[in-house]
Order: C-alpha cells, then structure tokens, then sequence
C-alpha cells in the first residue's frame, strides 16, 4: 500500500523497547507493524544500547518514515534511571538522526490524552482504544504493551500535526509569528485605515 | 607514527564536546589530536545531538581507535540535566558501538586521579599534567579545557588497562574468577596434597 506519510513510534526503556509504524493515507492512520524489542535478558550496558540502535536503525532502513515520535518522560524516580533512560533516547535518536529523520517527543500524559481522552488512561485501556481506531484484528495485538505504547506515540504525533501550530502549542509567540507571518496584523496599517 | 593502541576520549555535554586521541606504543601515550565541538549556538536540541553523534562517527572513522574512554558523571543536579546528559552520552555511545569500538566510563574524580594523583584536582591542573607527562607544546594546547578532560579520559583508561583486573577493581569475584580461571586455587586439591 502507498502512504502519504509514515511515523514510527518509539517506547525506547533498557529493559524493553516498543515500536511502531503507522502509515497515513490522506487523513487516515493505519498500523503498518509493532512489536518489542526485549533487553532484559542482556548483562551489558552497552550490549542493550547497542542494540537499541541497530534494531532503530534497521526499522528506520526498512520503512523510511517521514517523522520518528518518541515517548519521552520528563520525570523520573532519580538521577540514575534518567541517565539510563537519557541514553536509551540517545542511542535510538541518533539511529533517526543518522537517517535525517526528524524527531517529535511527547510526555506519557500528553499521548494518552491524544488516544483516549484521559491522560490518567492503562496501558490497556490506550491499547484497546488502539484497536478500534486502527481495526487491529485480536490476533496481531502484541503481548507487550510497550509496542502498543510506542504505536500510541505515533498516532500522538499524526493528530498533533493535523492541528494548526498555535493549537500545537507553539514554544513562543515569536516562533509562532515567525512560521505563519501572514496571520500577523498590523495594528499600525488598522489605527490609519 | 604506528601505533599498538589507540584509544579515543570523549567528554561529553550538550554544550561543548570534548575529545581527545590518544596513542600508545608499547606502554607510551602520545598527543595524537584534541579539540571540542561547540554546540551552545545551536537552539536545536537534535540538531546538537547529530552534531554530536556525526563528529564521534568521524573521529571514529578517521583515527579507527581500539577503544572508547568517556567522562561520565554519576550524579547531577537534577534529573532534567541527567535527561540531557544521558542522550549526549547516548548518541556519542551509539557513534562509537556503530563502529564496534569498545566503551568503558570514568567518573571524574576517578579520572583526576589516575592523572595528577588527586580527586578533587581543577580542569587547568589536569590540563598541567597532561602537558608534561605528553610533552605537549604550549602552543599545542586548547583553549577549552573539555578537549584536555576528554585526552585525560583517554590516558585514565590507559593506566587502567595497564593494571591486573584485580586491581582495576573487577565488578565482582564471580567475573574476576571467570576472566582469570588460571588463578583460581582449588581448595579441595590443597586439602588433599
């Protein structure tokens, strides 16, 4: 099938990283693949980035997406675990970045408000609704739900690029001004008319 | 020059990178090259990743060292900047696991200490050393004490090589046992003779 556009996802975690590709077609969605890639079997440190990097850079090989969403926290439980975490992103980001594939991270809060309607939403309850948006037959649904959290990131990132970047959340007003000149109007040009 | 060893220093930061080449000859260190790449300009926080990520995947390619030796600090003010620290490091990481180059950290007081035989050392002191024991022309020398942090990263993990594992500090009885088979005394042997 021949997409307009196609997002992966990325749960990126050491013990466990989740991925998922969605192709868009016009303005609908449709799952491509997902699936978990399983660390936690690995002794190593660096064995687990490792490989982080090279199943990112083999999905991103694969399917050429447009756009890469990751599921990124802002908080963590201590200093330790968001350097891990820091470095999982890392290692998956330069994989994205290595191809020129543009990067978009969204909090888990702000996903699950994107899919459900409630940033307080399960795991589970983000999956099922997964499921009926996208028509996943019972049988692909992943045993993990960390393929269907980075699925979820996705189809985050394809409803907030169909908004108009003020609706985004622009950073600034500046920036917003910058990218849509033509919605500025001149009090000036108003006051002589 | 040829080289037995080469092993490459990394200190990383969102801010400035530093690195340094180090090589070795039988058990000599020499000043093969150091510099930073500054990334405070840049308001793109994956541009300055790539950036990251393309100068350790040139430095790599070009210098084809046998290891890595990064700076690595354990603790941060917060988790925000472990966040961001984490995915320099990742990024540097994934550079250098991309070429199959072996990494080992340091903490910094570990570093200083290997260097000037204190923990607590300034960056200029450790630069000072580094300059003697490498006979570096003071025209040779950077302007950014990073590069000089990152170079002393790079002799840290070559005086550490140098050590029996024992000494090195080896994770734990069980590794050191399994590297070292030879060393182990059968006890059962000596009660029996």
């Amino acid at each position: 099938m021949d997409y307009d556009k196609i997002i992966i996802g990325i749960d990126p975690g050491t013990n466990v990283m989740g991925y998922g590709i969605l192709g868009i077609k016009g303005k609908t969605p449709a799952l491509i693949a997902m699936g978990v890639l399983k660390l936690d079997k690995m002794d190593d440190h660096y064995m687990r980035l490792h490989r982080i990097y090279e199943r990112v850079l083999s999905l991103v090989t694969q399917y050429l997406p447009d756009e890469m969403a990751i599921e990124a926290p802002f908080y963590g439980k201590n200093v330790q675990s968001m350097l891990k975490l820091g470095r999982a992103q890392g290692v998956a980001m330069a994989a994205a970045l290595a191809r020129q594939v543009p990067i978009h991270e969204y909090e888990p809060r702000k996903i699950k408000m994107a899919i459900t309607g409630n940033g307080g939403s399960s795991k589970q309850q983000v999956a099922a609704m997964l499921q009926r948006i996208l028509n996943i037959a019972p049988s692909e649904m992943p045993e993990f739900l960390d393929a269907t959290d980075a699925l979820a990131a996705a189809l985050c990132h394809h409803y907030e690029s169909g908004k108009p970047a003020f609706a985004r959340g622009a950073t600034s007003w500046k920036a917003f001004i910058a990218q849509h000149p033509a919605r500025v109007v001149d009090s000036e040009r108003h006051k002589k008319s």
